[in-house]
């Protein structure tokens, strides 16, 4: 009471504590103990058979990490006492050279990580204990081996010794004996080892072996520490957006040995097999063996089944565990355990990695079984591993050099002959052939070629090049912009990387990672099961966010409607001026030198639009489908200068150039420009909607969309436009039609001015490509594969704002734009259309807007499913278990 | 009391007035008289001689126009009752057949606007009153030619016949009279004249003139009502940015007749000189004659001096009147008077039109003569106008056809031969030739010729291409993107719209208007006299917002403190890299294949830097100077494709090819992917410090800036390796040194999150013209000439945002980061940097704002000090008198 503000922080430094016993830390989490050693701790409260121990917390890391690399004040006392416990509770003393306590020592952060140290085994032997230990276990076979794992592990993770140099030793003396086995060495030998590893020690590190047990544990704990900024540890993190200041908690373990002869030996189990999710334990054992043999791989383990036979006891005790286990965390568990002299001990429990396959299964029987309920199952599944069900993938198992690398454009792996043209491309694949598409860059003179092949290798262009953006409709797997790639056409052949291909040779591509691989791999076909449909069901129970897709043809749109999409949140319509037919109608169009003309060619487009436009709206019967009017600047549909067929459109080829054509004539700047393009657009739209609600008896609900608007004054005129052209329509045909006008929002303006907006709008689409791209001036074609790519290695951005929505900037814009416009009006349609709506962490942004929808690419509609089902959930306090630890 | 609403709206209905008489409406204003109608109330209410007479104010028409052209309910009889009063007053009534009532009609809207219908005379006329008039008068003449004179504007103004058709009936008449002036004209011919006048209107509106007074005036009002639409009327205000929807009011005045013999007249007159601002009457007058005789021009008047000796009394009365009207208004008026028979009335005053010199010259005087107090003069300058005073000037006088028209890119006129090459440019006016520069495009290749031509014409680029930027800094006159314009460089000719010119041949160009003009026009030299000083001082004296110069040479820098500049707030580091000698070296670095390569080449380059720095700060001795590091893509620097000067010239060129530059690799993200480049600049930059600051004895204030930051991350790296930078240099030469480290806000995405960088920044300077860019979505150089052109054509928008800024989208994204940063640093320096900084309506805006500081182009400084002036006393509520009326 009489402290002041100092005294205060004194007291609370000084009460602070850095260890934790596994027996106190029950309740602690994997935040402050990481992911080990909360497993340990939780196990030991569920009165499960764990080895005593202690965890030094994650704060203890920050602290250490804070203070350039020097141990917390006050750590060193704290290890001492829960060391004294240790020794009490083990009946041994640490150090003691005559039965000494042995610890092992083993990294844990609050999320799994590879690239860590991982475990020091036996510590606490030194030249004198392991006599010691000898005696008191009546067995120098076993005391020396711990002892040489020890020198050869600690030289490692200490002191940065290449462990190569330990195993040559090692592989040495096992061929001047004769043994093919480490078993097969005796006392003698491994005397011999802990010499000649001594020698190595001593030799790398200028001292002796540490001889004092305190000193190796203290030295180890600030591996670990250290081990957490390792580059390895560094890169893993940057992947996988793990903050940088988590730090990692370290256990220390009392050791129990596998080792010890036949009636040990160590092992691995899951409580489901994590490749189909079947219930049962899965997993397998080593007899007379140390936990890191099982990992190392060098003898061959048995399945866990047959442990009935060697470990009836344990075996029954470790069903009986990995059943308490699920209860108690109720989800699939992997856990490393070890059997000595007969009893089990268990020295970690995560949860497990799994299948996209398994982990929907698992979801599903649990719920069966009661562990969970329908919406605990939901909120389970990883919504980014639904792309490995949707699409053929390259077979976990399998093994391959990646010969080149590319951007990851559309998911889905293929194995095929490359073929460098499209009319080829059809052929072959038409007659049957596996074939890939291997081209400079793509245009839409290759579709049918595209439509043929099983996947698309491009030399150019982004994540939104032409391959890519088609690819991706159809669900099929692209590696576009892949820079090591040439092409020479004339000669039949490619260069990709140092290997230099001729057009007939099979290559794979991995769609999902851009990965570009000589030869065949073996891939995993498409996996949609009744699990699926059954928890992408309950997942719709619970969201609130409406799911459509983002799809330009009927058969786009059919897909997206297969895998539950509502309706149609983008139709883009320059897709449709793209095709072969059409080309050189809607070039007649742009080379026309006056309105009349302009008006002619359109006229002889409009029966072409309003054919696709009642096939999609034939597709999508009942539902709603935004129909975006021409985007793109013009230029895009003429060929390039030098293709050029007359000196007319040379010349307008010319005139439409762009320094910026991002920022150029395009969007609803080419409607107010060129009315009669948008006229046509929406007279077309009217009549299509009219035939199908003839044809269907049900009337679509046509949303008319006008994209890049920045002034509400755009809008207003174009909406005048819009209502007087459907209007005479519908005069003209003495019919009704219920439809919407509305705008995308893409512009930073437009967020800003979304009150002004709103009041001419029925509707708005956040168009996130584009505005990523003006709210961070990242051109996404000149980013991607360029300085994107290198802030992304260099950690300047966590994430790609073209794949996950930038939440505090784009996002922020978002905010505002919503807040805004429902000042103007309350009950404005909201949703969004960019790639974003099939990204798990953006959809959930959009949840928290409380968007009425999200649209993204058929193939990811399951995804936003999921995901919205997800966002719901997390705002009632429904969440996932992290995997790992 | 006991209404409910609906009665209490009928009330204020039933209670609107729509007419007040010139007595009842001194204090009205000119929002609802207009300005015409409040300048004749103003002089009633002051005891001025001015006809009775009422307005129609500017409500009733705008409730004309809402309802569709239907006079408001109430108005006829509203003026019934107010022509009651008129008749009264005069004595006489209004269509009396033996003594009527005449009146004139005028329109007048709040703000001046020509293309509205101006003035029916004598109205009330008829063919029987015409006679009552020549009796009472005892001049039938008189009578005759008012009443012609009435058909003729009449028919002209309100049935829209061609006054050219009544002209020619004249003419005719004069003809066979053998009379060259209209006074040669005696009663007879004129009775002849107005039936032939008559038979004229009815041919065209297949009626009689109407013989109604009272039909007349409604007919009259109606017509300026409907005059407010007039395509001219519309195009005038777009072009002055004047709302729709102000409506006009009508003016109805009792005539008084100039016309009615040697003792009468009419006449214009300007308190002051209006072109030099001298003090004492001004103006012309016609003995004999009505108002639109003087400004029709059909004679010739006479100055107004001469008027002392024909008219002394009115001379006299005209005199004190000026005197008693400037003392009022405080404001130099313009005013038409007419004298009958001996009597002096005032029909109109409105602030009189002036030169920039004569706004200067009359400011500062009125302070003398304590007519103004300072703040009051310095708010009276137009602060557009001294761009008048700074560069040469077409002669107001002077006639010419426009034979082209580009951008107005640089302001300023200039005359010369052509010359279509940079050498021959530099070669003829270094011999004293005036040549103008006329090419395709300008190239930094082409400084040379630039330099000493008199001005800059291009076909092609925006207001931010090349050749405008030099021009702009040089203050130099250009006109760009000519799209008119094309050249046949081997045949040294060139077509300028339908005119084919060759080299050598004489054009004038008007940078301030974008005219292309064949032949030489008069100029008027730039008129820096002292007035222009002491103005100024008196804006320094009262303004907040301090005036930087963008400026990247000594030149400029110096130039820019001839104007006032209180330092530099953007010197653009690029500009030094185009020069001659350096381009080789830029290209090396740009070339080189590993980092060492690219330090070589840098080190090189680093002495040049050095200098330049060096001259720029000495220039600017004691005030403080904002440096940009590279910013500009690296491609920008390279040759066109077609003229690498190796493979790997080519392949690099290709390499970084972007297809949105705007959006690409440049500004920071250049200095976190090549830290070298900004490396060198930061130590030039500390050198050249360190060595003016012992040349001079005075450190100068040096301000770091980091363009296209979008990122707190970005600028938080940048920021420590310009520290680090700094330091190893300051520790080498052991000196200190105080800078600033900060960043532009050019992103829609810094403005958002400027919260998190201004952690990282001492100083935001705001880049308007590419936050423009990417808040609207517009690349500037595809804008201009193209869409953007359209849209102000249309009325899309008001104003091309790139001069003034969009301060409901740009301004309020501006205005978010101001707040966010100063939440985090409340004492953040800000300052713009962007052209806006130049404009006057964007200065106010940055004052609002808060701003520190705004800098603009050397030649804008005066122009923005004035404004930042006026920006403060508008906020005391001291803002300037409107022009015109």
């Amino acid at each position: 009471m009489g402290l002041g503000p100092m005294g205060e922080f004194e007291l609370r430094a000084m009460d602070r504590r850095y260890i934790y016993d596994f027996s106190e830390g029950g309740e602690l989490g994997r935040e402050l103990l990481g992911g080990k050693g909360a497993g340990l701790a939780e196990m030991t409260s569920i009165g499960l058979p764990v080895p005593a121990g202690f965890t030094v917390t994650t704060e203890a890391c920050r602290e250490y990490m804070r203070r350039g690399g020097r141990l917390p004040d006050g750590l060193a006392e704290e290890v001492q006492e829960h060391v004294g416990r240790l020794e009490e509770a083990a009946g041994k003393r640490f150090g003691d050279p005559s039965d000494p306590l042995l610890v092992s020592v083993r990294s844990g952060a609050a999320v799994s990580m590879p690239g860590m140290m991982d475990t020091i085994l036996n510590l606490g032997l030194n030249d004198e204990a392991v006599e010691g230990l000898a005696r008191a276990t009546g067995n120098e076979r076993f005391a020396l081996d711990a002892y040489r794992r020890l020198v050869q592990m600690f030289g490692d993770v200490v002191d940065g010794i290449e462990a190569e140099l330990f195993e040559r030793e090692l592989t040495a003396l096992k061929a001047r004996r004769g043994a093919t086995q480490d078993v097969e060495l005796e006392s003698g030998d491994l005397r011999e080892l802990v010499g000649r590893f001594g020698e190595i020690y001593s030799r790398h590190t200028g001292g002796p072996f540490p001889q004092d047990a305190r000193d190796q544990l203290e030295r180890a704990v600030r591996a670990v520490f250290d081990s957490w900024n390792t580059p390895r540890a560094q890169v893993y993190r940057r992947a996988n957006g793990i903050p940088d200041d988590l730090g990692t908690a370290v256990n220390v373990v009392q050791m129990v040995f596998g080792n010890k002869g036949e009636d040990s030996g160590t092992g691995v189990a899951f409580t489901r097999d994590p490749s189909t999710g079947e219930p049962g334990m899965w997993g397998e054992f080593l007899v007379n063996a140390q936990g890191e043999d099982v990992v190392a791989g060098i003898r061959t383990p048995e399945p866990i089944a047959a442990m009935r036979k060697r470990f009836p006891g344990a075996h029954d005790r470790l069903t009986e565990t990995m059943a308490r286990l699920e209860e108690h965390y109720r989800e699939m568990q992997d856990i490393e355990f070890t059997i000595e002299e007969g009893t089990l001990y268990l020295l970690q429990t995560r949860t497990g990695k799994r299948t996209a396959a398994a982990a929907l299964r698992i979801a599903v029987d649990m719920v069966t079984e009661s562990l969970l309920t329908r919406e605990e199952a939901v909120a389970r599944v990883d919504p980014s591993q639904l792309d490995q069900l949707l699409h053929p993938m390259i077979d976990p198992q399998a093994e391959y050099e990646v010969a080149a690398r590319g951007l990851n454009a559309s998911p889905g792996a293929a194995t095929g002959k490359i073929v460098l043209d499209a009319d080829r491309a059809e052929e072959q694949g038409k007659a049957g052939e596996a074939v890939v598409l291997v081209r400079t860059e793509t245009t839409p003179d290759d579709i049918h070629g595209v439509i043929e092949a099983r996947g698309v290798l491009t030399a150019h262009g982004g994540m939104t090049s032409h391959a890519a953006v088609v690819a991706r409709g159809m669900g099929k797997p692209c590696v576009a912009g892949c820079e090591a790639l040439s092409i020479d056409l004339s000669a039949r052949r490619l260069r990709l990387g140092a290997h230099d291909l001729a057009e007939g040779d099979v290559i794979t591509i991995d769609g999902g990672t851009g990965d570009v691989i000589l030869g065949e791999v073996d891939l995993v076909p498409p996996q949609i099961d009744e699990n699926f449909g059954t928890l992408l069901g309950w997942a719709d129970d619970v969201r609130r966010l409406r799911v459509r897709a983002n799809a330009d043809t009927p058969e786009d749109a059919a897909k997206a409607r297969e895998f539950g999409a509502e309706g149609i949140g983008l139709c883009r319509t320059e897709h449709m001026f793209m095709a072969e037919e059409r080309l050189p109608l809607v070039r007649a169009m742009i080379l026309a030198t006056s309105e009349d003309e302009r008006r002619a060619a359109l006229d002889r487009l409009l029966p072409f639009q309003q054919e696709d436009f009642e096939g999609i709206l034939a597709a999508m019967a009942g539902l709603p489908v935004t129909i975006r009017l021409l985007d793109p600047p013009l230029h895009e549909f003429l060929p390039p200068l030098e293709e050029a067929e007359s000196a007319e459109m040379a010349r307008r080829i010319r005139a439409l150039r762009e320094a910026n054509p991002m920022l150029g004539t395009r969007g609803c700047r080419l409607g107010l420009l060129y009315p009669e393009i948008y006229e046509m657009q929406v007279r077309a739209i009217v009549r299509a909607a009219l035939a199908v609600a003839g044809r269907t008896g049900e009337a679509p609900l046509v949303e008319i969309m006008h994209p890049l608007v920045g002034f509400a004054e755009e809008l207003r005129r174009l909406r005048r436009l819009t209502l007087d052209t459907a209007s005479s329509e519908l005069e003209q045909a003495e019919r009704q039609l219920d439809y919407l006008v509305g705008t995308m929002i893409e512009l930073p303006r437009a967020c800003v001015r979304a009150d002004e907006i709103a009041a001419e709008a029925d509707f708005f689409s956040f168009g996130t490509n584009d505005l990523t791209q003006t709210t961070l001036g990242f051109s996404r074609d000149d980013a991607e594969g360029k300085f994107l790519t290198r802030y992304l290695e260099d950690r300047i951005l966590d994430a790609n704002p073209f794949e996950t929505l930038d939440v505090s900037g784009v996002g922020d814009l978002m905010r505002i734009a919503v807040e805004r416009a429902r000042e103007i009006d309350p009950e404005i349609k909201l949703g969004i259309c960019g790639e974003h709506g099939g990204d798990a962490r953006s959809v959930a942004f959009c949840h928290e807007l409380g968007l009425a929808y999200v649209s993204c690419s058929p193939y990811r509609v399951p995804l936003a499913r999921l995901a919205a089902a997800q966002a719901t959930l997390a705002e009632r306090g429904v969440t996932a278990v992290q995997v790992g630890g």
